[in-house]
């Protein structure tokens, strides 16, 4: 049983990571408005968010300017558009994926950056990769994460392996990362345990980004808040490819530390979320994504049904049974 | 942590109610189609659901018959007109809230009757009351429940001296209701806890009824199943009062009892559900509910907020804490 003083107290190494632009960019193919971006940026500052996620360094050989808006890309003049040079106590991250990014060339020292934090995704079998890139950024001078994604997937051994690797990395953060939304929370509780053995060897942080295929995402990143996991990911509005995330305005209610108010994020919500899905894009929690997750599969199939606005769910549901 | 083999494994002792009928009819008050109620009657039997909730035992002298349709009722011949003698390992349930039905008179011994339990509803200062009705329907052949509302308001030293007589009564199961969403996984596992050694004290089961005002009703109710919580209330598509509750589709793929099936569940949802909806039934996760969730508020300004289709989330944020 969690500690009761923890749950009237606070931990202050706590950390609030907005990745509305970057996992709800995936959603709309990037294309906020100025003015969206802009006010996500000063919500975030007014609610205490220590860490808001613009975007991908996407390479611009592989993926064409011309078919995503700018956040897949994050040029620094974009950010600066909006940021200036972010005189404030809200730090900036870009997500670099393995395998697709220029990152020798795309990534600038940080002394000539406004960005503070490289996210590295990746999936398991790529770790090595992801320690050049890791290397890369943090000889730079930024601090990094590593994401692994879809761990759900991940051997218990494999995992073990890539953290003995990660921790003797320079990266600073360890995430687990959810794709699939298969995860129940005594799953992150044991997982979030293996993570933070590891850290602890190795004096890094433990990172959570969960997806709500089963309505569990704030469930499950809270799970992970109790069990020591400090970096949490969250979106407004859910914000996010597929059943989307953790809700940034459920996290801030959850979270004891007074610097977090939920105000601005309801403010925000309130003038922009709904006029994204009067305007057809669409995310969030619904039976297709519940299958994807339960069956531990890539949404992949999920996100084309809701594309073509199926409606037959239980067709959809033979289909998912079938691929396993 | 809890233990891998019940990650694996599964408990017998576990029962899922569907409480579609119940909760779900006080969006529409109770104004279901027979043809729904025969669907839902059928869908409950394929899928393994061991208690279906057929509605109230509402007073006819409190409430007026023309408004409300049968199943606030409960009347013999209407719950025969659609499960007849019910020979099947379904068992029927009643709720009877304490000073709104006319026990003595309404509910006849189950020697007549096809229903096997009566769920009593009651706040933690009504109990003396709530224990006159389990002892009546205990008397009369029943297996009863007794369902404590608002428990999230409750001083755990009362909540102890309620558990203490309702543990010397002959009621069957002690049910957490968190009625206003309120609750964290973590206070459901501190709630079970002290629940679960009066049951073991004295014998009885214990159930938990959620709701997703925070979008942890699932989340709660896995967490009580983990902590040894026999008896899990569900519904599909969560429909419920305001939020709704933990949605059948989302247990049913939790649960490892063999006897459990999903796939009734969604072919139940694809027929019935978006009809209710596109009818304009409203019910379900939307942040009015998560601000009355999160400052442990009784639902009705979110319920009152969402007939009048404001919008204004951050008036409605300031309404709230002002009544804090």
């Amino acid at each position: 049983m969690k500690e009761i003083s923890s749950l009237i107290g606070f931990r202050p190494d706590i950390k609030v990571v907005d990745a509305t632009l970057r996992d709800g960019g995936l959603v709309n193919d990037f294309y906020f408005s100025d003015e969206f971006v802009r006010d996500l940026y000063l919500a975030n500052i007014k609610a205490g968010v220590d860490y808001m996620e613009m975007g991908y360094k996407a390479s611009k050989e592989m993926f064409d300017v011309n078919k995503f808006g700018k956040w897949k890309f994050c040029d620094e003049d974009a950010i600066r558009g909006i940021v200036g040079d972010n005189n404030t106590e809200l730090k900036l991250a870009v997500m670099a994926d393995v395998g697709r990014c220029d990152y020798k060339k795309d990534i600038i020292p940080r002394s000539e950056s406004v960005i503070d934090l490289v996210r590295v995704a990746t999936y398991i079998n790529q770790i090595p990769a992801a320690i050049d890139m890791i290397e890369d950024a943090a000889a730079k001078g930024y601090e990094v994460s590593c994401n692994i994604m879809a761990v759900s997937n991940a051997q218990e051994g494999e995992l073990k392996a890539a953290l003995e690797l990660l921790g003797q990395s320079p990266v600073n953060v360890f995430y687990i990362v959810d794709s699939y939304g298969a995860l129940y929370p005594e799953q992150i509780q044991r997982m979030a345990d293996v993570y933070l053995n590891f850290a602890e060897k190795y004096g890094k942080k433990v990172g959570i980004h969960a997806h709500n295929n089963q309505q569990l995402a704030f469930a499950n990143t809270i799970e992970a808040c109790g069990d020591g996991v400090d970096f949490l990911d969250a979106t407004y509005s859910e914000m996010g490819r597929g059943a989307g995330n953790c809700g940034m305005e459920l996290l801030l209610g959850f979270l004891r530390n007074p610097k977090y108010c939920v105000y601005p994020v309801i403010r925000f919500i309130e003038k922009h979320m709904q006029k994204l899905k009067d305007e057809g894009i669409v995310w969030g929690y619904d039976y297709q994504y519940l299958m994807t997750g339960r069956f531990n599969q890539h949404p992949r199939t999920a996100i084309a049904f809701t594309k073509e606005k199926r409606k037959d769910y239980s067709e959809f549901y033979k289909e998912v049974i079938a691929q396993e």
